[in-house]
């Protein structure tokens, strides 16, 4: 039996929408509420409070014991969108303005305080043991702080001569895939799962996520900003050390490096440039590469999955895997 | 007998610091972990911490079972430092380098976040039950969203024309007295206070905080550079809505008016200029109206500690809210 992945879940992803938006209510004034849920309001995938639901079901308790946890994720999330687009001074994200080109530095900066605070409020809105809520805020707090060091990483590798494929994976496993781990690892608690259970979708979850950042890579290479949703070509553009650049760099020699770091990281790059740099990394295979790497870090993810009885939301984690690795947008 | 406050605490605050400068070690990076640093290492009264061991002893609990939540609460109020000075554009606090200014505005932003974060995980290695954990974390998590809510009244209030005291109040609640009234009901907590003493616990900061706040206002009127530690007279230059401003804008009339409301929010303001308009809030009976609202809600405070025993901790919190009013630094 084929799922239709995430299609399936339609409903629960406007049961997500309509609490994440009304988590929002309490927020008095209206511009501060405003520029919070700009983001959220324009849509997304809903991804990791659908996969903290899903691990939940899978271990043998409620989706929607779940959706607190998840909806504090997604706030995570978007928190560190809102401050990562100030970082990078990036004035569009997914065709609208980002909070900061539209209500300034000031209120973007506090948007995503805001948020960040309001995650920590929401997960006690989960419906469980004390034990298990402090392991909850426990997971969040410690995730944020890995983000956070992750996003330096991201800021230090663009200044970096070299790095090393061990440097990239541990970059994304925080940047990334930590809110991957965390929403696996979170769903196996709020739903009762056993300890070996709540490891293992840990790892599931981390294995996952980092393939999901190194797929996301190679779309920015091989997509079209029709297909993807936003401008591709943008990682050669901003000088980002992924794994595809960091496996070419290996190899690359003569002619074809010496064009290549001509164009890694050149702001006003031009179509042509970054097309030509794109041909070089694909015919060095490190877009291969990469692919082969997601597509093994999926793999594992799967093994995982044997500490579950079967069940149609196990047959839906195996879905999920592939779907992480095999989407276009 | 007369406590000498809080020079008595020496010792603890030296515990405090030794304590709030490990929790930073986690940090990997270490440009991150400097950029975090920067102010708490540049020294602080930790009112706040002192606060919350204090109020856990004068209920019956032990002083360093509170030593997590007050490094926690710390942490926080150093993140909204580091926010908010990226916010107004501030060079220099406190005589050193603002983080912005000395590490860019990414590494700030970061930096806050980082603190942020870390102040959750860090509330979690309080010594108590789960139940408790999770009110720790309760109050922390609604205290910064107030935060940020507050520091949005705040900055609104610089655009707004008129500014009523009870707008006035209800700000200075959200930015500065939460964290005094997070602190001392979590002390109530953390001591095994009942749910008379917590209430009243959280009272008695709330009002004490909100005089701490007021009495800010008035040193930053009547104090010299020297003996308050940073530049005075500088919420007229910022065009800064505070207590006294706001009481003053209530009965000035005429020329003193326009006077005052020329130089209110002039960024290039001369000496002369703010010393005029300080004289001119003084004039009009608008500083001794706030030393005197400041002086009651400690009154009031202080009205909240019958819930308490007779204990020389007990006597500690009289002294602690009388020093917030008497303070020149």
């Amino acid at each position: 039996m084929v799922l239709a992945f995430p299609e399936e879940y339609k409903d629960r992803i406007k049961r997500i929408n309509k609490r994440l938006m009304s988590s929002f209510e309490v927020i008095e004034d209206g511009n501060l509420r405003a520029a919070m849920t700009h983001y959220p309001a324009a849509g997304g995938k809903r991804l990791r409070p659908l996969l903290t639901t899903i691990v939940a079901e899978a271990v043998g308790g409620k989706a929607d014991d779940a959706i607190p946890f998840g909806i504090a994720l997604e706030m995570i999330h978007n928190f560190t969108l809102v401050h990562d687009d100030v970082m990078d001074e990036d004035e569009t994200r997914r065709g609208i303005p980002t909070v900061h080109a539209k209500w300034g530095l000031p209120e973007a900066i506090l948007a995503g305080d805001a948020m960040f605070a309001r995650a920590f409020e929401v997960v006690l809105e989960s419906d469980v043991d004390d034990a298990s809520a402090v392991k909850l805020v426990d997971i969040l707090a410690r995730s944020v702080r890995l983000l956070a060091e992750g996003q330096q990483m991201d800021m230090d590798f663009e200044r970096k001569k070299t790095v090393t494929t061990k440097d990239y994976l541990k970059m994304i496993e925080r940047k990334t895939a930590v809110l991957y781990s965390a929403a696996a690892q979170a769903g196996a608690i709020v739903g009762g799962g056993n300890e070996n259970q709540e490891e293992a979708m840990f790892e599931y979850g981390r294995l996952m996520g980092l393939g999901f950042q190194i797929w996301d890579d190679v779309l920015d290479l091989t997509s079209t900003q029709e297909a993807f949703g936003k401008p591709v070509l943008n990682d050669i553009r901003n000088g980002k050390k992924t794994l595809i650049v960091v496996n070419a760099l290996e190899d690359l020699k003569g002619k074809d490096r010496a064009e290549f770091l001509k164009v890694l990281g050149k702001k006003n790059a031009t179509a042509r440039e970054l097309t030509r740099a794109r041909d070089i990394l694909d015919q060095v295979g490190s877009i291969d590469h990469a692919t082969r790497v997601a597509n093994e870090l999926v793999a594992g993810a799967k093994e995982q999955l044997h500490v579950l009885r079967p069940s149609k939301h196990k047959d839906a984690l195996k879905v999920f895997a592939d779907y992480v690795v095999t989407r276009k947008a």
